[in-house]
């Protein structure tokens, strides 16, 4: 049945991109203070903080960050947990307050997220982001991110008949809605001839197929019913949530055209908010590479697999479309700060779910659904939140 | 209230120490098999796991351990999030466990740690482990962990007239208690004069007041009233769960001869419970050194605080005294894989309780607490189990 306590009362991004001049505690700080007192909210009220972040130990020689971080933004005391399930360490610890909450142990928690990527070289922070992938198996032999999703890409385009030119028109969408995202690491619109610039990564992914390395942060506060009232007139429930796993290595998959995971916790999400796909006004799919957006698309249902492409064709997932897809510019041109990616998904679909876009707000929107999703697809969340009033 | 819905229905530790040959995945597959399918409860019967694991980005370069881990252990596709917490990561795994069963979301769901420590050098696993202090403040000026609780001790010593004898009790009385645990690392007793051998390792801690690097692993089934009878005759129920945090660095300590996050965890537990220290019958406390344990028995209100060197010189908390502390060795003799440590002191809990801990087993044993601490108490993890029959 669907979660009926769970509610999103404030959320907060920080600008994503290339931060100079301050720290993860910094970043974590501004998110947590964004989300908490300056929202109107006393941060004497929060109860537990569940935290994302992915590699600080590789990438600022810090681990045991949830109790650290929690300090330093004024919440000392606390109690921090941090989850970390790669690019989908965000919703691994939104979904632990979702079941905080539901359980009635803790009635108004923060989930809270940072990731400073930038203060390593860009070979360092490849090689922290490798450990997302299976060391023994396969990452050690040199198959890093742009090359997992390389491979999906060839198979999509070898079942479906995806194009290097569909996957650009993902880029140039996710460029044109960050145009006026004011926190999107990329705030310029590109050009469909620009996107299909040869510059490869690893082929067919091109350098506008790839998301950024960033910094950033972003948190959310949760109560149940009862606490909501004292914060908002408008709450977003969380009403289903869905995880899963998969082999972490692709070379024990069945499919490189879809991932099991995404799937599956999708499936479960949707059961438990007795919701289906066409249910959905607004979707945030993880799109770390263009491809990954077109197969997300279809693993939750929102198009019959193999027609992810064609739905971006048409302009079916651009703003003003049916169904619109990364309505504030994705992970591609928002940035993809790693631990805090999965928060900032929440983020969206609650800005966009009380009308508060500005200039990327969706017409429709009453139910929005998250996806979320870690390195190879070994983990996927799937979140669907609907307005309280609805 | 108390919990009314989780119950402990199985548990199992791998031996613990250098285990040569094996790696974090078999480690921890083992964990899975013997709390799963050979303590009589089918794999498919779990619906989610939660994993504890340190710091395996620096000990063998794997991030995203949780679903990695899972599918090794024959779990594919169910849920898996892996929780840090630095020493404490296995106890922060058990409370979302908790918290995901009284949320109704799950009925029966695996908890399971392993870390794999021995694959690196010493220098480089000393490196690993001080990235759970606070970098930027402390650990990278030089103070590892034995300087942390050397400094400690010192506070505690001049407070309170604590010794370096007292503190060898402590090591006198893991290793006596170890030497009939066929899973602890040390299997042998040490004299009193042994233990003060002058071995200093950062003073006035020597080395036998010093917990080892270890490899092993940890897992419990935990699951709801309904499902448990499936399971056992005898399930030991979690009645009370406390965390808190603390300022990582010790700078901001306003007293080193206690821990506030241990003190607030457990009064949190115990209300939770209502019970108090004078109900347990056991204890299980983190005494990663030697002076830990003594603070801890003192912390979660065992002993006043300043008593608990008196208690341990008096053989109160023998295994055959009035409060046993540690009756299966603690870290200090049967190993401390850190990610592994808050699993498997839940596992000593559940088999004290259930009356399956042979020659360590404990006089009375209806109600039980575990403590697991996080680095430098920045996280404190307290729970209190209690058999069903009671």
């Amino acid at each position: 049945m669907p979660l009926k306590n769970t509610n999103v009362v404030s959320a907060y991004q920080t600008k994503f991109g290339r931060l100079e001049g301050v720290t993860l505690r910094e970043i974590f700080a501004e998110a947590v203070d964004g989300a908490t007192d300056n929202a109107g909210i006393p941060k004497k009220d929060i109860q537990a903080v569940f935290v994302g972040t992915f590699i600080p130990e590789m990438l600022v020689h810090q681990g045991h960050t949830a109790p650290l971080l929690v300090d330093y933004a004024g919440l000392r005391g606390v109690a921090a947990t941090r989850h970390e399930a790669a690019c989908a360490s965000g919703a691994t610890a939104l979904r632990s307050a979702v079941m905080a909450i539901e359980s009635g142990i803790y009635d108004t928690v923060l989930v809270a997220s940072a990731e400073k990527m930038t203060s390593v070289s860009t070979n360092r922070a490849t090689e922290a982001l490798a450990a997302a992938a299976d060391d023994e198996f396969e990452s050690s032999m040199g198959l890093t991110f742009p090359g997992v999703f390389g491979i999906a890409a060839v198979a999509h385009m070898a079942k479906y008949g995806t194009t290097e030119e569909d996957m650009a028109r993902a880029a140039v969408k996710a460029h044109k809605n960050a145009s006026t995202n004011p926190l999107a690491q990329f705030q310029k619109e590109i050009t469909l001839e620009k996107a299909m610039t040869p510059r490869y990564i690893a082929w067919p992914l091109k350098l506008f197929d790839c998301s950024p390395i960033s910094d950033g942060g972003a948190a959310l506060v949760l109560t149940s019913n009862e606490k909501a009232k004292q914060y908002t007139d408008l709450p977003v429930k969380i009403i289903g949530t869905g995880q899963a796993s998969a082999s972490m290595n692709l070379c024990d998959r069945n499919d490189l055209t879809a991932f099991e995971s995404s799937i599956a916790a999708s499936k479960e999400a949707y059961k438990m908010a007795k919701l289906g796909p066409k249910d959905m006004d607004v979707a945030v799919v993880h799109d770390c590479f263009t491809i990954a957006e077109i197969i997300a698309s279809e693993d939750i249902g929102l198009f019959k697999p193999g027609e992810g492409a064609k739905a971006l064709r048409e302009g079916v997932t651009a703003l003003d479309g049916d169904m619109p897809i990364n309505p504030m510019g994705g992970l591609k041109a928002v940035g993809h700060p790693v631990g805090a990616t999965g928060v900032k998904q929440a983020v969206v679909i609650y800005r966009e779910l009380i009308g508060d876009a500005g200039a990327n707000q969706v017409a429709n929107h009453d139910t929005g659904i998250m996806h979320n999703f870690g390195g190879t697809g070994a983990t996927a969340v799937v979140n669907i939140m609907r307005r309280s009033d609805v």
